[in-house]
């Protein structure tokens, strides 16, 4: 059994990994880290483990007794945190933060989309777990860009659940402001869309477009579905592209084409992404959709770890969809 | 005109009052006061008044400049602000807080309900508006105890909107708690139960049951639907009752009798109630709905003010229902 | 007081019509015609009018006792309708379906989008009154057709509420699907592009770029929420759009420029439309929000009806927000 | 691997019992029968199955190729499919519908539910699983039966998700109805009263209450929540009564007693049950909550099949909440 640490146990990725890895098959979570909830039993934080576990936070950090340890912190603090705390060189890391995704000297994170960087993610010790808007972006442009079809810009919508926004309450995630309603934020400057252009250029260097990403505000829980439309430079045939992108998630484990229009719960409570393609003109739309929390975050966390260390890519990540 | 203002600005019904007074064609508001706000334009606070104000909070009391004042405080705070401001004593109050609801030596506000105190409402210089909950439960209760018909102890099971629990978020409003969940809270020791038993009491003084209420969060904003089940002592036909409920409510200017099943939707963002009983047996079961925000508080409030005013008792009232 | 008569009174567009007609104070409705509810009571169907009318449908057509006729047909049907009935040439009529609204050689109805069209409706006696979405987008992009600022492809992406489905019963409105879910439907070609190029070309004819639009379904029952980008092609500071948008809507009854970000529960409920514009670098982000039934359908109908009777535009139509 | 059929596949159970049966470690679905859907993929009626199967619905019954038949169909299809086709023998059925749970002569099919009646479905060929919110209020109320603590009346209020009311659309389905409303139907009368009384009778024979039970329609998908509440006949401590629910659900696989107030959310995705009671005065207020479609159905179902084939009791059913 691989030996598992969260540390920043108290936020809604760290539950959602509990949930994961409390029934993951090759694995036992040896601590979870909680400062402000040392000695609270989980059940008191993470709704829906009652009968699950009677797991307690800590406020212990024995790394030396794990082989894996997730950091669940805000953004900023992986870093600060590896500033003050050694972590055993061969504990590995899957940091679910911003912190590490962006390629820089010195900094040895493997960027976590499977998708992209299998083989390397295999040969990691320190992933760096994709965003959530970023995952599901990148899952619907990147067999354009491995085929060097972007062109000009892309314009991106994608909508997001009020857990993207975290656990902490605030005036955009009261219910009674939220419920029915729709906002945009963040609007054609998203801190995704870094990493986003960063993959994009990975496979197709020459791409020197926009993102134009507007994200929403979904007064809904989970999930996020967006769309892409980007101007194909060449006249091609529809079934050509759907080919590429048949072909580029052949071998995904849980990134799907789907050959008809498709909607946000079919992946929601899943690690699935599904994409779809239509062609209007010279124009190609592609919808692609995750549960953000899942392949967005937590589910995407376990699935980088399975590989990292050579399990099943799909071990504990074989989720009953909700469908409603 | 009648000049009015409104201290406690910057809340759910404080803002409800604003929407509703904007358009009263009797009423002007001359201030409305909010100390954390002051200087903010209403639109900065309260939604959905774009275009139809430019008015800005105040700290400014100018109490005698006004006809009528609304306190929309926290409960506690409308008789600790009567022992520290003078307020003129021509000036009528409506006070949205439950300070004043309960009759008690030296306390000459008159309870609110106009389908129990229309007539003391008009002659009255101070009023206390009911609780949401407690309206919607009494309207449904009123007729039985006006003819007697109340003996053991009644069961209530009574749902609300977010916007109860008042615009400061907190994890029982956070969206991605609420959201598709369903809880309870304070049952059997709810605060309004004692307003409830006081009206029960005043039109059948004998009555000597337990109101059993069980208040439900609903994942809606706006809207109140209650059931309440009694047993009948004796022998009676439906239509009988059905009788004393249209009796009862002949006259009221937003209570009215339905002759089939109720939803919530029927009543939300309008000030009506309605009600609707049906008979099993020796039980009877009434449902009763409100929208928490109108007849449950700010839509009441103004039509006390009517009443007290000798106005229309539906001047500003007449909303066009959302229906979906 | 004018005689108002509504056809294929059955749907949505003919509920809301008669909760605005049913307070309107200068508009008594004559007849609400619905062939398969016949002899039913409006409440029957309508939900929220309890307590404000007994009146039932009818199966008749007093075409000569009426001064304005409401088509809430499905679209097809109005044209259909003309074609066999003859409706008294004095006799308005505001056609709420998509029939008229392109020109074409003998089609006499005016384009009933006010803030485009204001002076030609206060004269028309047949109005056909704009699409939903259409309404929302246009309200987006006129002040920049207005100013020759439409250059190349407008990319459009706005979700609608379930209103916007209509009343009968389908997969796509069936609760347990369409809640918490997002999907897209109709990318590319909805129905109402063309009656939104109609507008552009009326104020820019030159304008020759594609409008992409992307219809979302929203998991909520009321409101339209659109963005449309374009990119500008000469150098402008934000300000001066910002004046553009301020100027062209300094005289409009129902639409305001918003100098922040806008939601769409600020409208819900209203007739009101919200407009707000922010520039990235060479795009143009411009945000806009209406009530799909209101000022997308019924709510635009009665301000049409106001301006063709010479009435107070906004008579009828101070509605109160909803905001939660 | 044990080998299932499906009949009845279109509906909503049926799709549940695929998402389940797909990652059930000892099961392989042998056949999905729908005469409607025959020839089509599963993908394309039951949501969230892309990337899981390719399996296409049959309308062929190959009876004797499988060890375990589910009944998906509408109430009283069971009873008739089995008058016109002979199940072989040996053939285990699990019947979702009600045609057998009410004990009758010449019914051999034993009552599904684990927490009341495990040594006998483990030896049954033929179960009949439970209704919805007859697991919700029975698992609520068994301990007390246990105990002989019933007493006069049970005034019961439950909950439910959109889904209870099936895949057809129809009004109370409709998303713009059902949306943000909260209504009742067939209080007092609910068919799942007889098979709760007939349990209760079975712990508790002398028990002559009324089970006075008001359902409501729930704007959610998913999820049952129930209160409970009986007067207590003789003076017990909470905790007395608090021990009972822990000893009775001891042993229980999925249904939990939790310390504190439970929500529905907590087990919604889960084939969980939790249970929480309160006292007030002589009065006990218990609540409980399932997933309709899991523990109120097809979970349980595979719960029972489990049972009946000696299998782990959580096989198939180890699933992520989804809390959010």
């Amino acid at each position: 059994m691989i030996k598992a640490g969260i540390i920043g146990g108290a936020g809604y990725t760290a539950g959602e990994l509990c949930r994961l890895l409390l029934n993951h098959p090759d694995v036992e979570i040896r601590f979870v880290n909680s400062s402000s909830n040392a000695g609270n039993r989980l059940t008191d934080v993470h709704e829906g483990l009652y009968g699950e576990t009677d797991m307690v936070f800590t406020d212990a950090l024995p790394l030396d007794e794990v082989d894996v340890i997730f950091f669940c912190f805000g953004h900023g603090k992986s870093a600060e945190f590896l500033t003050t705390h050694d972590v055993p060189a061969h504990v590995k890391i899957v940091d679910l933060a911003q912190d590490f995704r962006l390629a820089a000297p010195g900094n040895d994170y493997v960027y976590g989309l499977p998708e992209l960087n299998r083989a390397a993610i295999e040969q990691a010790v320190h992933v760096a777990n994709p965003g959530c808007f970023a995952t599901c972006i990148q899952l619907g442009l990147l067999p354009l860009a491995a085929n060097g079809l972007l062109g000009g810009d892309v314009s991106v919508n994608a909508i997001t659940g009020s857990t993207g926004a975290g656990v902490k309450p605030g005036s955009t995630t009261h219910f009674s402001w939220r419920n029915n309603n729709m906002s945009i934020y963040k609007a054609f400057t998203h801190q995704h869309v870094p990493e986003i252009r960063q993959s994009l250029l990975q496979l197709q260097p020459e791409f020197d477009g926009a993102v134009d990403f507007i994200p929403y505000r979904g007064d809904f829980a989970r999930g996020i579905f967006a769309t892409e439309v980007i101007r194909l430079d060449k006249d091609m045939e529809a079934e050509e592209i759907v080919g590429m992108y048949q072909e580029y998630y052949a071998e995904a484990a849980f990134t799907h084409y789907v050959d008809k229009p498709v909607d946000m719960k079919q992946v929601v409570n899943t690690n699935k992404a599904l994409v779809h393609v239509d062609k209007f003109g010279d124009k190609l739309l592609v919808t692609s959709t995750i549960d953000n929390l899942l392949k967005g975050a937590s589910g995407q966390a376990v699935q980088n770890m399975n590989l990292m260390f050579g399990l099943d890519e799909k071990a504990g990540l074989l989720l009953k969809p909700s469908a409603f």
